[in-house]
C-alpha cells in the first residue's frame, strides 16, 4: 500500500488565470491553478469526446509506476537523490488521488495513452518543481520527459499502469465482492438443503432437487468463476516496464526492467515481475484480454443466476412464484402494489453491458500493429469498469435480493405434490416405456402420479410409495450420484 | 422546438437538510433542496451501480411526454387546467434541462426505467405544486402518479421518451457532423480528383486510381451509411404512448396514443406519429435496435477510413506516405520529433467502442420477455452514447485531420513512376500470359515495367506508351467503366 | 429466371487420373475429369481449412454474372459470338447448379474470392471448350482470363455476385418463409383475439391482455422486421461490376458497368443497377453489412418470440402452462413422458448464431484496406447461412410449433380469476395510493382481489363490478388507447 | 486411446426399403439399412435446419461414455456381461468412427442434446442387439433407455461428451498445430535475430528493433495463448456424468459419479474427475464458454501476427516490402504478375470468424435456465469448429507462409539509414528537447539523421558516431531494459 505522504508544501496552485508551459511543438497557455503542462492541454484541444475520461484507476497505478521508476532510477545514480525525492512524492499523491484535477484527458486519444503518459510526468514535474521550490512551467530543476519519464515511454509505460491498476481493481474490489456474493449464495443453499422442489430442464417440470441444491450450482458457478479469474490475474503480474518505445529497452540502463517490477512490487504487495518478452508486451494486450474474458465468464455466471431469480420468484399469482424477493420499492407507475424483481434486471443490463464491452476489447486486442497495439484506452476503461459494474452489481444483488429472499415454501410444496416426472424414479421398476406410459396417462387424465400408477397396474401401492420419495430422490449432495 | 418558459417561482428549492417524502411503501427522507420524492429516493439507495447514470438527453425527452400528456389530458378535459399548467411549465424546465440536477439515478435500475419515470413524476409533481404554491411532497395539489402520470405507464412513456430523445440526437447531433466530415471529404476527393496514385488491393500494388478517388469512395460509403441512418430513423418516429401497462391501453382514454404522439410532433416539430401494435412496442425494442444497428453500420465506415488514412500517412521515410496529416501534438514522450495518428487511433477506438455496444444492445433487444422488455435503461444509453461518441470523433476526426490533410506529391508520384502493375494495361494487347511473364521479368530483374515490356519482346516502345498512361488508365470518374 | 439449357455436348469429361493445366506460375496437374484449372488446383493443395466450402450460391451467381458479361462483350464487338454463346451455355449451367461438382474450394481462400472467380473461370473457359470441339486445358479457343474474365476482375466480379448471391436468397427463400411464419402467428392472433389472460411485465402479474394481442405483438414484430430486410435489399441491387481492379474500370469499355447490371437485371428478374461509386463497392461491403444486420434483427425478434412461446408453454403442472405445443417427439432419455419445447429451443439457438455470424461480418466489414476489403469470403458465407438457418428455422417453428399450438383455457382463466394486478383498473376511482393499499391487503391477506377492495372500505360492489371487467380492461385493438 | 475391435458380426445392415421402430410416442418407419431408431427418426423429421449437422467428434465421444457407463454398469452387477460386451463393442465402433454414418442428426435440435444421444442409444442397442443376434427393433435383449442409457440422462451425458470431444480436439489436434507454428515462428525469430530494422509505432517510423525480435514477440503471444488454452482445459476434466437429468443422480447408482469418470480417463488416458457440482454442469456451460475464450484468445493473437506479415510484406514497390511471402498462386484475374499474401487473408477471416462463434457461445451459456442450458449444440459445434478453424489455418500458414518467408534485406537496411527516429538514442545526451528540435530539422530540411545532428550544433560526430549504432540500439534480447 501508499504510505501516506505529509509534504510541506500544500497541494494546489493558487492562481488564477493562464500560464505558458510548452513542448518541442512551442507554447500553449494553460489554467494556471492546473499542474499539467503543454502536452495535456493539446490533448484537451484535440480529444473532446464523448465525455469519456481516462479512469482514475489508470493515474493511481501510474502514480506508483513513477514513484518505482524514481526510486530505481535514483538508486542507479541516474537521477539525483533531490529530484528523485521530489519526484516520489508527487507520484505518492498521484498514487493517493489527491491529484486527481490534474488528470483531464479524454479516453478517446492517441490509443498508446501516451498523452496520459505526459499528463502523468507534466503533472508530476510541476508538483516536483513546486517541492523543490522552482517555477512551475520552467521544467527545471525536474523536467517531464528527461527527469520523471526517465527510462520510460508511453509504450511500455502505460500497460504497465494498466497491469497494475487493474490487478489493484481486482484484488481490493472485485474479488470481495465476489467472494460476499458467493457466501450469501452458498449461505441460502445450506439453510435450504433439505427444503425439496421440483427440478425443470427445458422449463418442463422434472425430477426434484433441494433448492439448497438449486442454490449450490450458483454458488459453484460463481466460485469458478472466479476461481478463472484469479487464474488470469497471474499474467497481469508480468509488467512491461523497461521494453521503452519498441520494446528493445532502449535508453533504459540495464537490469532496469526487473528493478522496476521488484520495485512495484514492493510498494503494492502484490507479485508482479517483468515480463518475459517486451514485444509481445507492447504489441499485443493479451493480458487485458484474458481478463476481460473472465470478466465475462462471470458475467455469463451471474446473467444464469439474475435470470433464474426472477423466474423462481415470478408471479405472485400467476408466476413460478417458489421465491419471494425483498420488496425494495414500488413497482409499478401504473400497477398499484405491484413489486418487480429490479435487482435481478439491474444485474441482467450489468452482465449484457459486460458482454458488450468484452467484445470491444478482443477487437481491440487484435488490432495491434507491428510494435505497438494503439487500442488501449479503450481496453483498459471497458476492462475497469465491467469490474466496476461487476462488483457494484455483486452488492447491490447480495443486499437487496440474495440476502433477503424467502421461500414459498406452499408452492414449493405443492409443485412437488403435483407433478407427474417423478415417475422416474419408476422406471427402473417397471422400465422407461411402462413408466412413460404412466405418466401420460396422468397427464391426459388429470391423475396424480400415484392414481395413474396404480390405475396402470404396473405397479402396486406399496413399491411405489417405497420408490417415489422426493427427499429420496433429490439425494443428499451436490456430486450426484 | 421548445419555447423557453419564465415562471415566476424561481426554479429551486431554498432549504437545507431533509424533507419527508411517502410512497405506497411509506415514508422515506429526501434532500430539502431537491425535487425528487420517496421512489427516486429508494432507487438511490438500492442502485449505486458502476458510476453511469442515465443519461440527460431522457429527461429532456421526457419533459417533452409529459408535457404532451398534460395538453392531451387537460384538452379532453381529465386535468383541470391549472394543475395542466403547471405540471406544463415544469414538464418545459425539464425538457430545456434546467431540472437536470434533480434526475440524479443510476442508468442500472429497473430494466422498465419505471425508476426514471417516477423520478420525472415526482420531479415534475413537486416543482408543479411549488409553482402552485402547495407543499413540496404534499402530493396536492398535483400528484406524481395521478396527475403527472395520468394516462401513462413507465412501460410506454419509457420506451417514447427514448425514441424521442434518440431522434433528437440524431437530428440535432449526428447528422450534421456526418454529413460536415463527409462534405469535407468530398471536398478534399474533388481537389485532388487529377493527382494519380498507386492502387493498392490486398496491400500489394496495383493499377493506378486517383487520390480524389480514393477519398470519393469514403465518402460514398459514409454517405450511404448516413442515408442509412436516416432510413432507419423512421422507425424511431412510431411511439408507444398510449399502450399503458401492458400495450392495452388500460386507464387511458380513448384516442389518447393518437393525440399524444401528434402533440409530441407538434412540440419538436418531427413528424412522430402512434405505434401500430403497441405489443410489439412494449415488449420489443426494435426500432432501437435497428438504429444501434445503423450507428454501428457508420462505424463500420468510419473504423475503415481511419485505418486507411493513418497507413497512407504511415511514415515519415519507412512508410506508405503518401498523405501528411496535421501535427497537432508529440507524438512520443521518448521518440523526440515523433508525430502520430492520434485522430485516426481515437476515431478507430470509438468505433470498436461502438460495436461493443452494439452487441450489448442487441442482446438486450432479443430479451424481451412476454409484455415487457427490461432492458430499456441499457439500450438508450448504449444508442445514445453511440451516437454522441460518433459525432464528437466525426467533428475531431475532421478539424484535426481530415481538413488539414496535404499530399507528399512526390512519394505519390514515385510509387507510379516505380510499379510494375500497369503492366495490366498491356494484358488487353499482349493477354494475361504475356503481361504476367512482362511483370515477373520486371520483378526479378529489377527492371522497370518499361524496360521489362521492351525487353520482353511482346510490345514495342510506340505501343507501349500508348497504353500505359497512368492517367487515363485511372479513368475519368467514380462509376468505374 | 434462368431459361434451360440443352447443350449438345453433356455436361462432364468422361476421363480418369490426371490433365495438366497451367497459369502464369507454370504447370500442374488436375483430376482429368474435372473442369477446373490449375488455379483452382492450387488453391485446393493451399487452404485446405475448417472444411467450410464457398457456399454454392455463389457459384451460381457467378454463373449469371458471367453470362451477361459475355453477352455484353459479344454485343460491344469484343468477343465473339462463337466464344460468346459457349461462355453463355456454361455460365447457364452453372447458374443453374449442373456444374456444381466442379467448384470445390474452400471458403478461408484468398479474401477477395480470386480463386472462386478463377475456379469460375477456369470451369466455364474449359466447359466453353468443350462445347466447341476445343482440347480442355489448351485454353484455346476460350481462355480463361482473357475471354471468360473479359472486362472483369475478381475485386468487382465477387462482390457482384455477392449481391446477386444474397438477393435470390432473400427473394426466393428467406422473404417467403418469413411470410408464411408470421402469417400462421396473425392467423392464431385472430383466432384467439377474445381470450382474456393476465398480462406479465418484469415476469410479475399484471393488467390483463388477449391472448390474440399477445400474438399480435409478435406478428407485428415479424413483420417489422421483414420490412427491415426489403428496405435494406435495395442496397444489394447496387452492383460492382465495371469496377475492375481497383474501381477505375480499367480494361473494362465504357458503358460496361451500366450495361452489366442492365443485363443481370434481364436475367434475374430483379431491379439491379450499377453502383454509384466502385470504390466504395470494393473498398466496402457496407450492402452486406447493412443485410447482416437486419437477419439479426429477424433475429433478435423470433429469439423474443421462441423464449416467450416456451415459457407460456412451461409446465406442464409447475409452470405457466397456458400453452400446449404440439408433442413431436419424447422429450427426455431418462424422464418418462416429458415434452419439451424442442422447435423453440432449436430457433433459440440458431438466433444466437446469426447474432454470432453478424459480430465476425461486422468486424470483417470495418477492415478493408485502400482499394480492396479482403474478408468476402467470410460475409458471403455468413450471410448466406444466416438466411437459410432463419428460414429453415422460421418454417421448422412455423410446422411443428405455432400451427399446433393450442390453449389451455382453463389455466389462462385461473389466472385471471386469480390475480391482483386487476386493482388497477381501480386507480382511476380510488388513486394509485388506495389501490395500492387494496392490493397489498389482498396478498398479505391471501385474499382475492374483490374481496380485499371491499375489505378496504375504498369501494363499494357495485363499483368493484363496474370496474374490474378483464375484458374490458384488454381494450380492443392492439393499438393501445 | 480406443483399442481396435474386431467383432465378428460386420458393421452394417444388409437390408433395403424401411423398418419398423417404435419409442413412447409409437411406431415409426425408419430406413432398414440404418441402425437408428424412431426418436433419430422423429428428429430427422423435425428439424432440417441449416444443412449444419451434429460434429462427428460428439459421436466418437459419446462412443467412449457409453462404454464407460456399460463397464461400470457390468461391474456393479447393474447389467449382464452379456449385453455389457456387445454394448462396449458398439460403443467402441462408434467411438473409431465406425458407426458415422448412423449419426444424421441436425445440430439444431433440442438444446439438451437429447435426440442426439438417443441416436447413440438406438445406434449402440441395435448394433448391440445385431451382435448378440437379435432383432433389429425389438429393443430385445438390448434396451436403448434401460441399458445403453442406464444410469444416465441425456442431461448430464451430452455435456460429458461436449468435454471428452473438447479434451480430445485439444490434446490431438489443437494443441501440436499451435506449437508447431510456435516453433516455426520462434525459429525464423533466432535466425534473423541480428538484422537490425527500423521499429514502427502508431504505423510510424520509432527506434530500432531486430528482426529477429519482432518475431519473437509473436512467438512469445501465441505461446502465452497456447498456455492460456492448457489452463483452461483443467476444467474440461470435470464430467456431468453422474448427475443424471436434474444434477441429484436420481436413478444412478451411488458411486456412479467417480466410477465413470475414472472408467473414460482410463480408456482415453487424459485425467478426467467428476465434477464438483452437478447442478452448476448441468445448469451452466463454463467449462465450454472458457475454452472459447481462451480459442478466441489464439485468434486474437494470430490475427495480429497475419496482419503484420502482411503489411510487413506489402509492395513489392509501394509498401513496406521487408519480407517476401512464398508466392503459392496467381494472385490476379486481371493484374497479371501479382502476387498477394492470401494465407494471411485466410488466417484473418478465421480468426474473426473464431470471434463471431466465441460471441454465440458466450450469449448461449449465459442462457441456461433452472436445471440445464439448452444451448450445448450450438456451443460445442462452435467451440470445436473454431478449434478445427484455428488449427486447419495455423497448419495452412506455417506450411505456405511462415516457413517460405524470406527477408528483403535492402529493404530493411534502406529503411534503417534513412530513419530519423535514431535521434532517440541522442535524447539522453541532448535532452529530449534538443533531439526534437534534430529530428525536426531533418525532417522539414530532408536531411539524414547525421546531417542533422551535426548542423544542429548540439552534438559532434565523434559523440553521434558512439550513441546512434542501430545494433546497439536493439539491445540484445526480448527482456528490454
Amino acid at each position: 500500500m501508499i504510505k501516506s505522504v505529509s509534504g510541506e508544501v500544500a497541494i494546489g496552485i493558487d492562481k488564477k488565470g493562464l500560464r505558458q508551459e510548452s513542448d518541442s511543438m512551442g507554447k500553449i497557455e494553460v489554467p494556471a491553478d492546473r499542474y499539467w503542462g503543454a502536452q495535456t492541454e493539446r490533448s484537451l484541444h484535440h480529444f473532446n469526446i464523448g465525455g469519456d475520461v481516462m479512469p482514475r484507476e489508470v493515474y493511481h497505478a501510474y502514480g506508483i509506476v513513477k514513484h518505482a521508476a524514481a526510486e530505481v532510477n535514483c538508486e542507479a545514480g541516474r537521477l539525483d537523490e533531490t529530484k528523485a525525492k521530489a519526484i516520489i512524492q508527487a507520484a505518492e499523491e498521484a498514487a493517493e488521488g489527491a491529484l486527481d484535477d490534474h488528470f483531464p484527458l479524454c479516453v478517446w486519444q492517441t490509443g498508446s495513452g501516451t498523452q496520459t503518459n505526459m499528463n502523468v510526468n507534466e503533472v508530476l514535474a510541476n508538483r516536483a518543481i513546486q517541492l523543490l521550490g522552482g517555477e512551475i512551467g520552467s521544467k527545471k530543476p525536474v523536467h517531464p520527459n528527461d527527469h520523471v519519464n526517465m527510462g520510460q515511454s508511453s509504450n511500455d509505460s502505460f500497460p504497465t499502469a494498466m497491469h497494475v491498476a487493474m490487478v489493484m481493481e481486482l484484488e481490493r474490489h472485485l474479488f470481495p465482492e465476489l467472494q460476499k456474493l458467493h457466501n450469501a449464495i452458498e449461505h441460502k443453499a445450506k439453510e435450504w438443503m433439505d427444503v425439496v422442489k421440483i427440478g425443470r430442464t427445458h422449463l418442463q417440470d422434472a425430477v426434484p432437487l433441494t433448492v439448497g441444491q438449486e442454490w449450490s450450482g450458483w454458488a459453484a458457478q460463481l466460485k469458478e468463476s472466479l476461481h478463472r479469474l484469479k487464474s488470469v490475474e497471474k499474467e497481469l503480474f508480468e509488467l512491461a516496464a523497461g521494453g521503452t518505445a519498441v520494446g528493445t529497452g532502449l535508453n533504459a540502463p540495464k537490469g532496469f526492467s526487473r528493478a522496476i517490477a521488484k520495485k512495484i512490487a514492493q510498494i503494492t504487495s502484490y507479485p508482479f515481475v517483468t515480463a518475459p518478452n517486451k514485444f509481445a508486451s507492447l504489441g499485443g494486450l493479451d493480458a487485458m484480454v484474458a481478463t476481460m474474458s473472465a470478466l465475462r465468464g462471470v458475467a455469463v455466471v451471474l446473467l444464469k443466476i439474475a435470470n433464474d431469480t426472477r423466474w423462481l420468484a415470478s408471479g405472485p399469482r400467476c408466476g413460478l412464484g417458489e421465491l419471494h424477493l425483498p420488496e425494495n420499492e414500488p413497482g409499478s407507475s401504473i400497477m398499484p402494489g405491484k413489486v418487480n424483481p429490479t435487482q435481478c434486471e439491474a444485474m441482467i443490463m450489468v452482465c449484457m453491458q459486460v458482454m458488450g464491452l468484452d467484445a470491444a476489447v478482443a477487437f481491440a486486442g487484435s488490432q495491434g500493429n507491428l510494435q505497438l497495439n494503439v487500442t488501449r484506452p479503450l481496453v483498459i476503461m471497458n476492462t475497469l469498469h465491467a469490474s466496476r459494474l461487476l462488483r457494484d452489481a455483486a452488492k447491490a444483488f447480495r443486499e437487496f435480493s440474495v440476502e433477503g429472499t424467502t421461500l414459498n415454501n406452499a408452492r414449493i410444496q405443492k409443485y412437488i405434490d403435483n407433478s407427474l416426472m417423478l415417475v422416474t424414479a419408476l422406471a427402473p421398476v417397471v422400465g422407461y416405456d411402462g413408466a412413460a406410459r404412466i405418466a401420460h396417462m396422468g397427464d391426459v387424465e388429470g391423475l396424480s402420479l400415484k392414481e395413474a400408477a396404480l390405475k396402470s397396474g404396473l405397479i402396486d401401492e406399496k413399491r411405489f410409495d417405497e420408490h417415489v420419495k422426493p427427499r429420496l430422490m433429490a439425494g443428499h449432495g451436490v456430486e450426484g450420484a
